[in-house]
């Protein structure tokens, strides 16, 4: 094994279905399907390695595997998990070239887990890194192509065996023809996207995420074990701010093409009682409000935590009447150039509002702690 | 030049497009746009060679080369050629082989020139038959899929610059994901597929279909320059029947997940008055009845062609007042068994009537001639 190289177990998985989901501002799907994938690899006597950016070569080639398309569906359509695999060897031999390196595209919720499983299944090493730090809904949402790298060649497949190769002229081209061959697919697909050179990775990637999420998790069951807060715990290992506490009282969503779109209204309770609370997502949670003024918005990450459990909860999960806390994280720092904030800032999304640093919202209105 | 094969001439493309624009039932693209480009292809000095089927060697490689989309939308984005030969090419470089052959899929509407632009551009020789012996609007629609050959890989290009291959587990897949791509890629798209060998063409293909479009075309020009009647030219050479003759009063139409679909009423004249024409078409011209009673029906051509000229009308053609006549041609043998009749009979476009050959249906209800 090489330093630095880092063998993972059992108990790592559980811990990075939490971290990944809390990293997942509530979507990226729920890790818990992709956890059960991965324990089923560790239990086969496969090896995943998770491997630190910094010691991959320079000429080492290295393909992204993901999943597309909208997290609901994945709970209706299961993946058998071979999709995943295929879609890595029909991009490997549209290319005639084998990866390398498998990474990850998002750290946050499924996708943290996917390219483990694959890796591990496929014998191949996977980078301790992303293209994100959190999870985003649209492919092009990534410093890989913030970084001048080509989402495409890329392959899509489906769990009935379907495949497709784009080679698009930009990435949104990819995004907009990729999400329509998702939707026909059934809701998602696996895909294989953003191939690179070692060289090309080190400077684009957002470095030791997965080990990140990972910790996250580890410091929630370590809060639970010892009967502290875990929401603590999450603050403390993520440099987070809290930044409401109430119950759901209402939740409208939509399905538009292909995103799971919506907004849910939280009553505040405790400290927070007589203000309300508005979070706009589409997939993720993307702007959140009190009584009007936007405390923390895209690219930070905006989290919502069962209030007794301090179990993250994704989009799809929320109802009336969850009792829950929502927190705010600091993104990487890569997202907050004037040039990433137009692939990934609240104007891209719809909302007229400057990006603020989380930091400086918080210092501003007061909140958090 | 081996026997049998024939060089194209500028006079040749100008019957073609009549020929194709009869055999087009309506649909299949205006060949006003191929015609175009084939002439081009031929002003620059380049051959167009077009060879007849049973003479191709069994071990020969052919790939289909056709348009996919909804017709309308070629009128608002119009190709710049150089898309059907990246589409081309997109393909060959997938299976690491280039074609020996280039066939058409549709003797009828565009799709009969396109071929013989990438042939003749590309310098590769394009074989005299089809897969649909008229226009149909689904890729599983033609005989090459009866017979067994798959429709992908397949690929598609965008006159952006964008391809997409697909590798789908049937031809109906093939379908299904092709269609929502051309209507992301703005209404079509140049495809590449159905790849065959020698031997499985000559058992599928409906063969001498381009140079029939010709022939048609010619029939209609004679008849023109002798003073003749355009319409009973056509008839003569098709083995066609008169069915109505009238002046449309009624058109409405509607896109439906990329295909054009709708209804035209038809006022009858002369020997028709009193009586009244309702054709239904998506794309193509599908069922045609006259006071409610069905006179012909896919997969049988439904012609309309302007009273006056004689001159062929697309579906996105129709308005109010326009006076022509309709023609009825049987089809291709291919198409008249149980099992052609499951992919193009009139059940499959959600008509619940039972297909009886066109022959049949003019003896007993006594009308054509």
């Amino acid at each position: 094994m090489e330093k630095g190289e880092y063998r993972l177990r059992k108990e790592d998985v559980e811990d990075l279905a939490v971290g990944a989901a809390i990293l997942g501002t509530g979507g990226g799907g729920d890790p818990y399907i992709g956890k059960l994938m991965v324990t089923q690899v560790l239990e086969k006597g496969k090896e995943i390695v998770l491997v630190p950016p910094e010691s991959v070569p320079d000429e080492a080639f290295i393909i992204t595997s993901a999943f597309m398309g909208t997290p609901v569906t994945l709970i209706e359509k299961l993946p058998s998990g071979l999709e995943a695999l295929r879609a890595l060897e029909a991009l490997e031999s549209y290319f005639g070239r084998r990866a390398d390196y498998i990474t990850p595209v998002e750290a946050g919720g499924l996708n943290s887990t996917i390219p483990l499983y694959v890796g591990g299944l496929s014998g191949r090493p996977v980078l301790d890194g992303d293209g994100m730090g959190r999870a985003f809904p649209e492919l092009q949402m990534v410093t890989f192509h913030l970084y001048g790298i080509k989402a495409t060649p890329m392959s899509l497949a489906d769990e009935k065996g379907n495949s497709v190769i784009l080679d698009t002229i930009d990435n949104f081209w990819a995004e907009k023809i990729a999400r329509v061959v998702t939707i026909r697919m059934g809701g998602w697909a696996s895909i294989a996207i953003y191939s690179m050179e070692g060289r090309q990775y080190k400077r684009a990637v957002i470095p030791r995420t997965i080990t990140k999420a990972i910790e996250i998790g580890r410091a929630v069951r370590d809060a639970k074990k010892h009967g502290r807060n875990p929401l603590d715990a999450v603050l403390d290992v993520t440099r987070g701010f809290k930044l409401f506490e109430g119950k759901m009282v209402d939740v409208s969503r939509w399905i538009v093409a292909g995103f799971a779109k919506g907004e849910v209204k939280i009553e505040g309770l405790n400290e927070y009682r007589g203000k309300t609370m508005k979070i706009s997502f589409q997939n993720e949670n993307l702007v959140a409000e009190v009584d009007g003024e936007v405390v923390a918005s895209v690219p930070d990450l905006i989290v919502v935590l069962d209030l007794e459990t301090g179990e993250p909860i994704t989009t799809e999960r929320h109802r009336y009447g969850y009792r829950v806390s929502v927190i705010g994280i600091p993104c990487d720092a890569k997202w907050r150039t004037p040039e990433a904030l137009k692939i990934v800032g609240p104007r891209y999304f719809g909302y007229d509002i400057e990006y603020v640093p989380i930091e400086e919202r918080v210092k501003k209105a007061g909140v958090g702690g």
